[in-house]
């Protein structure tokens, strides 16, 4: 029911991924009259379904502290987390309210008992490949801890994700040098870089310039900066592109050009194109949670499914709560700055 | 001296300069045997220089205590920041360490009365033009007064080289929605929305995305996210232009295009050219510091000798007085967290 065009691109992208992922089962959930049309449209997807019609839908502009008051236990985006915390989806997709789907991904799922504070991880791309980089907004601030745990959870991704066995993993700070940046940082990085954990190799610091360069596998942030660092690239990317299509169309001897072109154009628009990294993955909970982008397509909306898919496939919980056993084997808890329930 | 090429830029680019600017005159510090081959290279720029030579230069990998131990009172940097102090100088250039440049640039002008601390400015090309986002760099975290003085200094810095009466001016923050993001730059959202100063028009809170579409003139941040901001801007172009540069040689069609249209290329390799918005400015001072980038070549640096040429023709330390006081004549002096030298 969320985003700017709700089922209306939630339905034709759920086409897409059945013809292309011929095992997938959907769960639907939703306002019957909303969704209805759509089956009419494509009865190949209502034969891969089950619909759960619900009265209630959080609304793009409600609050979490609003989302949680008239949608809990009834609305279609509780329902939709609900499913995955029964055993009967392994995934929940959302093209919702970010702050209610967080909100309410904790409360139904909880935080895993080792991890202090859910992140959200979003897949970057780089002149190398894709990356990933969290936190992306789900928290302000972060402490060493918390960075760690970041790092452990973006780590598990990539080997889920990329299937690397020890992806690099990298702290972003401002300057390389030792010397800079914040506390929590610094103190971060130096208990990965004494601890040495097989499932990621620590690279140091890197910069916001690092990013799109692929320097490392996993950037960590706390939420602030990296969502700064996330929004501050698909502007620059947008700004490019306009410049771009106005540099094409100001000559005849441009445009000639670019109909010869055509296809390199196609190409990196195609590499521009932030549809196809659609989706923030929530980390950090008992069960996997994706929020699309809400102002996606089909397509993009297809895309963030299909991550949700692959991360099932690669099982990527498991590789969390294994990853969290091997560095609690090594690192004796320390005391944390709050009980994991004080989020809520 | 500083910078990765040292005068075999600077010389060259402080030439160009005084081919576009026939009043301009330089006071150039540094060691004889680096200055003097450029001088016998370009007879025309000798005409309008002063060359002091210094036997100490700051190293590029030097701390800011490591700098001001051995190279205060003496080095080439000092001096030329001695030399806006003295009046001998309108303003100062250097492609030196920043780190450096900051810390003696503060020991040795001062941070102007009513600011509590000195920021970095960039000037960043946006689709409407160009913008100015503050702090990049030179401090880390900021309460809301020294948001608000950074503010201030944005909008002075605007006013002075976008000839813009008044500036709109946002708060980079997560979010627009006034719920979200941090106490302190709610705080300082609410102060100026709630003053309404004449020499700047708040605009409320903006995110990394607006940053490019040139929402505003003046984006205000304290100095991690800033910094994370603009590094992650920078390393975002590269990578697009590196896209399109492998989609343009991918096959014979494309080579075939980007000939004919080879011009439009040249303008769009102009708009992403970093070394054009070349030049980070000190604000707060008494008296004007420009940083060029360290990796730019003699065009780049003559435009951040040019930024700074500008920034003295339309008396930017004048109306950043005038503003200063205009603020305080508006607003009563607030208890200030710390006095304004316990930052050096």
């Amino acid at each position: 029911m969320g985003g700017d065009h709700g089922p209306d691109i939630v339905m034709p992208g759920l086409l897409r991924v059945a013809e292309r992922r011929p095992d997938v089962r959907f769960l639907i959930f939703g306002r019957e009259d909303a969704v209805s049309p759509n089956f009419l449209k494509y009865p190949r997807l209502r034969s891969v379904s089950d619909f759960v019609h619900c009265d209630v839908a959080v609304r793009m502009d409600d609050k979490p502290s609003q989302a949680l008051r008239h949608g809990r236990w009834k609305s279609s985006m509780w329902k939709a987390i609900e499913a995955v915390k029964a055993g009967d989806a392994d995934v929940c997709i959302s093209a919702g309210n970010t702050g209610a789907l967080m909100a309410m991904s904790k409360f139904c799922l909880r935080t895993m008992a080792q991890i202090e504070r859910p992140a959200i991880a979003a897949i970057w791309p780089t002149t190398r490949g894709e990356s990933i980089v969290l936190d992306v907004g789900a928290t302000i601030g972060a402490d060493a801890h918390q960075l760690i745990d970041f790092s452990i959870l973006g780590a598990a991704m990539a080997r889920a994700l990329f299937g690397i066995d020890r992806p690099t993993v990298g702290l972003l700070n401002i300057g390389v040098e030792e010397v800079k940046g914040l506390e929590e940082i610094k103190e971060a990085g130096a208990l990965l870089r004494d601890i040495s954990l097989k499932t990621m190799e620590y690279r140091g610091f890197v910069e916001g310039s690092d990013i799109g360069r692929g320097t490392v596998d996993v950037v960590v942030s706390e939420g602030f900066a990296g969502n700064i660092a996330l929004k501050t690239a698909e502007g620059t990317a947008t700004q490019l592109a306009e410049y771009l299509r106005a540099a094409m169309s100001r000559t005849l001897m441009a445009r000639i050009g670019y109909v010869f072109a055509k296809s390199a154009f196609d190409r990196l628009r195609e590499k521009m194109d932030v549809r196809k990294v659609n989706g923030g993955v929530f980390l950090g909970l008992n069960g996997i949670v994706v929020k699309s982008h809400g102002g996606t397509d089909d397509e993009g909306f297809a895309a963030a499914v299909e991550l949700g898919y692959d991360m099932v496939r690669n099982k990527l919980l498991d590789k969390i709560r294994a990853d969290l056993d091997h560095f609690h084997a090594r690192v004796p808890p320390a005391p944390r700055s709050a009980p994991a329930s004080a989020d809520e």
